[in-house]
């Protein structure tokens, strides 16, 4: 039986190669961006959106020309928030030339600006909120009906590049050029032109 | 022709909107709720259950009412390891409330408990058991083939938060209303009302 | 509506119980692996490859017997990069009755060997290449336009164990039997027989 699956998956790969089905996922990842590209509050050309990536609050969203965001991800701008009833004015702004890795997280409910040419590795986290601030009095209440907090908005400038995994916190500024090593949680400010690693994040390099 | 594509993808925007994949999307996790929930122990009401999520062991799990468990995870109590033949009793118990991230990852052989209100972020791993013991007699042993050990099960009490990414070892008890900070790795107890940040994690602020 | 939707899936768990669909999978991913076999240097008997997986240059990639890749992951050999028109020659060479995790990332210009009975827990990184090397002159230009760099291959060797969400970065030789704990970052060789976490990881154990 196994014999026979096997052989009828190697009769395929001659029926339909892998650059058949490369050229009908590419066409896919087009229709699929034609389906999006209206809801967002504006979209480049020549991005591509990836499949299987949960879309929140387009409408707040702004993304450049020629930028990619990988797939199995998260991109969500939160406008309201049910449980506690906050109304919010998300802004994301991500702008051109930019790559997001796939499997990753970008999240606002105040505002994060992404500049030019920023690469993501996979698995990347960028938020500008919390479930709830790091005090006592809301404790015992269920993290998911705390009041969703900002400590302020994050800014990501031209040329960073962000390793596999690392995370960005709320209130966080990466300079120009900066590179953020895999799996590092950046929680205070970043100069331009550095190598930053650990968790939290220590600038380990100042290459400028 | 990617033109010809992106028209194909907004027409389509116009036919089926968001809004009605979405209902789409609700009743298949309905339907997919009632295909799984006979084979647990027990299952509340108004749960959902992520796609993509590989389960195992299901008749060893039981989960309250309105609990939510992420996609493309993992949610595994195994009663028998056949590499080493052995036999486990699992148990993994989960509260009302709970709100599990897409792409995590709980795992037992002994026991974990899950309280009520428990938030975590996407990417979280919950184990009570490694892949063998840290002792020198083993190590020429393929670790798939090492015997599985519970150093202890785990208990995260009521409304703790854990964040992305964060790594919950076997062994440990997380206390009432404690944060768990994005990407830690915690290896001992966290008692209640604070906030653990790090690999390993230490507790870096008691709220009350 | 809600009630119908739980009575259809429950009605299809009688008709069609996870098993057949298990056998489904199972049938399906012998029919997968059928259709990319030939298209790797090597690959032995009783493999699996993992779906929503993305391979790239398997004609790079030389896997033994009983070894498996697993779903949501990147196992990629780079001969061209095409934004500097950097031309590799790439070796990906993973032995016998090894499991890798899934949403795992594999990445190389330059060479990684894998050895036997090798296992990793999901979302592991191994890689032998950055995005520009960490030097000033390059930081104005876009990351994903810089030279891709490897420091040096990467050697993982027998027995090695590998936990979950750890990364293995360029110019690193784990040797034989050795444990990386979950979530740890490995810069540098770490020898046989140890016990090595954290980010960076240190030796925390020497077992023989």
């Amino acid at each position: 039986m196994k014999h026979v699956l096997l052989t009828i998956g190697k009769l395929f790969s001659y029926i339909c190669p892998p650059i058949i089905l490369e050229k009908w996922q590419r066409m896919k990842s087009y229709i699929f961006m034609g389906y999006k590209s209206r809801y967002f509050q504006a979209i480049g050309s020549h991005c591509t959106l990836g499949a299987h990536t949960t879309y929140i609050g387009e409408q707040y969203i702004t993304i450049g020309n020629n930028t990619h965001m990988g797939d199995f991800g998260r991109l969500t701008a939160y406008s309201y928030y049910p449980y506690t009833k906050q109304i919010f004015s998300p802004e994301i702004i991500i702008g051109d030339n930019c790559s997001i890795g796939s499997q990753s997280h970008i999240t606002a409910i105040n505002k994060i600006v992404i500049g030019n040419n920023v690469l993501t590795g996979p698995r990347v986290l960028i938020t500008d909120n919390s479930h709830g601030a790091s005090i006592d009095t809301i404790l015992d209440t269920p993290p998911s009906k705390r009041e969703l907090v900002s400590n302020g908005p994050v800014t990501i400038e031209d040329n960073v590049w962000i390793g596999e995994g690392a995370m960005i916190m709320p209130n966080v500024t990466i300079g120009k050029g900066s590179i953020i090593a895999a799996n590092s949680v950046v929680t205070k400010d970043i100069p331009a032109y550095c190598v930053a690693a650990g968790s939290p994040a220590k600038i380990i390099k100042t290459l400028r």
